[in-house]
């Protein structure tokens, strides 16, 4: 398998101004077309440092990517490295290039600057790459049987470039076929699912890798890797198959589904709409909710009852319940739900009433405590969890815990 | 200056799984304590992968913080192969640790798993860093005067274990003092906003450093940083002070104000409570409201009408005006804060009537056009904006407008 290397010049990446979002979306890209990332560097717009980057880089890699530092301005030296690099100082302008600079900064009524002028410079030993969406060429050069090819580092402008690069690989090389699938799972902590699957993963074939990735909204996920000899689709789907009779319901999908486009595909095959009450995650769960395009299909709307008074007139739960159990109880999660279930004309309605913290907790309700109620058309169920994060954490995962747990309920509902 | 260099540790970074934000955050707060990162190297869950990226960094830099791979799962080797690389291999059992662990899955009536112990142990030569989020601890070594930090890869976990890491590395070393601090505008673009402060970027002194940070929730933040030389603070202050008369009311604070702390504020000091009334951005705007701790005190509830119905039968808002004018109408938009005022019994209500996308949308009326109400004791107030974002970025977009909208209602309430 080809193996690449990206690196990223740049100081804004250095000194954190800038998340590097680009490697990201090469590496998938990458991969998607057989090729292995095996490092990302970030270094700063440095001549030495460049140099210094791409000499170990080619060591390790076939081919290396370089985006940033193509740009006009003073601090933009990747092109000029990139020449020096590879020994031929010499700039010679592409005259395609220098037309389209021309022609968009026309269309501006623009003149065209001497420093504009030389973006459509490039080493003599490289071959230019359009920039279709910006000023910057991309370079590609060859030294050793090893690939450079230096991109623009705006992502707009390196995204379009990148479909002429993996075909001016194809070109080069024969690419092998890499496959991915990711199981999504909710409700087992990562080490508990590790030995709960430990004997899955050790009948997993050499050629497949596995990877475990937890995440506070997601749940854990379960990643399958291989390169495609022909049928790694089916392998790699039979493989999965075989933990949902260890798993059962903890798996709720795969990449990209999450607990609320899940949930929502439940409530559209069954034609029904849901609401939700929301204390102490304050509308997170409503908002994940409407994050999926297409949610108004099924949404009804929520309230967010932060208040006791929010709770007892615009939600009707009784007063008296919340003076005797307090308002992260039981009977108002199971009210709550009932409720918003009627309130808002929904077939099902999610509650949360909790303590998300710092303060507000107490010896019998400690910050982090949480009640859910979930009502549906047969009744309503209740459930309690306790979480140990910050606030946003405990936000995050009781928003999750309530979709997890409506997400069963359709589940079961749909089985009977 | 003392050099750093970060090294982060995953196969799902190389294969763009997830986007490397942990690097820029340490970056950014490596700077804030006068620490340079001169590189950022992302490499695969691979024990010679790990140990070749340590040799050549521990060569170019001072501090080499590494995160990810210290979880549980036998994919997690970063700590094994760091016992390797600092030649001790044995490991020994941490008991804060452990007791930590052990008493965090008894809150959860958990049993604690022989994954988990393992989870306490660390290499006999390393200092065990406390991860009060999470139950695999932080490891400090020293080798040849040089210092290396590995922490989880989870990013809050990271997060709340970095300003022990900051104090540690305080303890061994003489860090330069550096005094940045950032004011936070919104409402004016960064490109505008730019060429309203040149003259002011123009004038600052060479050794102040200026950055722009643009962020779709705060608006654009600017920071100014220095090396103190005795009054840092008192010169950037008389700086950024300059700018009222130029910003005036975009300016809402200084780091970490943001939009919802500063309302909240706002509010607080007029005794005042908070309703909101949400369509297209769906809870996102009261979630932010309630993300801030102590927003109980002011903060009612709120109502995501999500459907008409919810908006006619549950607010109020009559049918015939969202019939003749749309639910997308400054007329909706208005009812929609009038009635949440008074249904949640507050004296501030905001509300947000749009179309997030992709779909939706119309030559009259097309994605991303929202309307905003903000209702107040001596009436309402509206005003609309179109966003060109994907959905979660108009939703955040519309939630940060109408939480300044309502800003600068309460300021100006409070000048007259």
């Amino acid at each position: 398998m080809y193996k690449a290397e990206i690196i990223t010049v740049g100081d804004e990446i250095l000194i954190g101004q800038i998340v590097d979002t680009n490697s990201a979306w090469i590496a998938v890209n990458l991969n998607i077309a057989g090729i292995k990332t095996g490092r990302i560097t970030s270094i700063s717009d440095n001549g030495n440092e460049i140099k210094d980057a791409l000499r170990q880089a080619e060591k390790r890699a076939d081919i290396i990517l370089i985006t940033g530092g193509l740009g006009p301005t003073s601090d933009d030296i990747t092109k000029k490295t990139l020449a020096e690099y590879f020994g031929s100082a010499k700039m010679i302008v592409h005259q395609p290039t220098l037309d389209f600079i021309r022609d968009r900064f026309a269309r501006r009524g623009m003149e065209l600057s001497e420093l504009n002028r030389r973006q459509a410079e490039a080493p003599e030993c490289s071959v230019v790459i359009p920039n279709r969406n910006g000023t910057a060429p991309g370079l590609w050069f060859e030294k050793d049987r090893k690939i450079f090819v230096a991109m623009p580092g705006v992502p707009d402008e390196m995204m379009k470039m990148f479909p002429d690069v993996i075909n001016m690989l194809k070109n080069k090389i024969l690419l092998p076929q890499i496959v991915h699938r990711t199981m999504m799972t909710f409700g087992i902590p990562e080490s508990v699912l590790a030995e709960t699957i430990e004997d899955w993963e050790k009948s997993l074939p050499a050629n497949i890798s596995l990877a475990y990735l937890p995440n506070i909204e997601t749940g854990v996920k379960l990643r399958l890797s291989t390169v495609d000899s022909g049928n790694a689709h089916e392998v790699i789907e039979k493989l999965f198959d075989r933990l949902f009779p260890v798993l059962g319901n903890s798996i709720y999908g795969y990449e990209p589904d999450s607990l609320e486009s899940v949930t929502g595909k439940l409530l559209l095959q069954k034609n029904a709409t849901l609401a939700t009450a929301e204390s102490c995650t304050g509308g997170k769960t409503a908002h994940r909710i409407t994050s999926v395009p297409g949610s108004s299909a099924y949404f009804r709307g929520g309230i967010v009852a932060y208040s006791n008074e929010i709770k007892t007139d615009l939600l009707g739960v009784r007063p008296e319940d919340i003076e005797k159990y307090g308002a992260v109880s039981e009977t108002v999660a199971a009210q709550m739900a009932k409720c918003a279930r009627k309130k808002l004309n929904a077939d099902y309605a999610i509650s949360i009433t909790g303590i998300a913290g710092p303060d507000g907790g107490s010896a019998e309700k400690p910050v982090g405590l949480c009640w859910f109620g979930i009502a549906t058309p047969c009744g309503v169920k209740t459930f309690s969890q306790r979480f140990v994060m910050d606030r946003l954490g405990n936000i995050a995962a009781a928003s999750s815990v309530s979709l997890n747990g409506l997400r069963t309920e359709l589940c079961d509902n749909t089985e009977n």
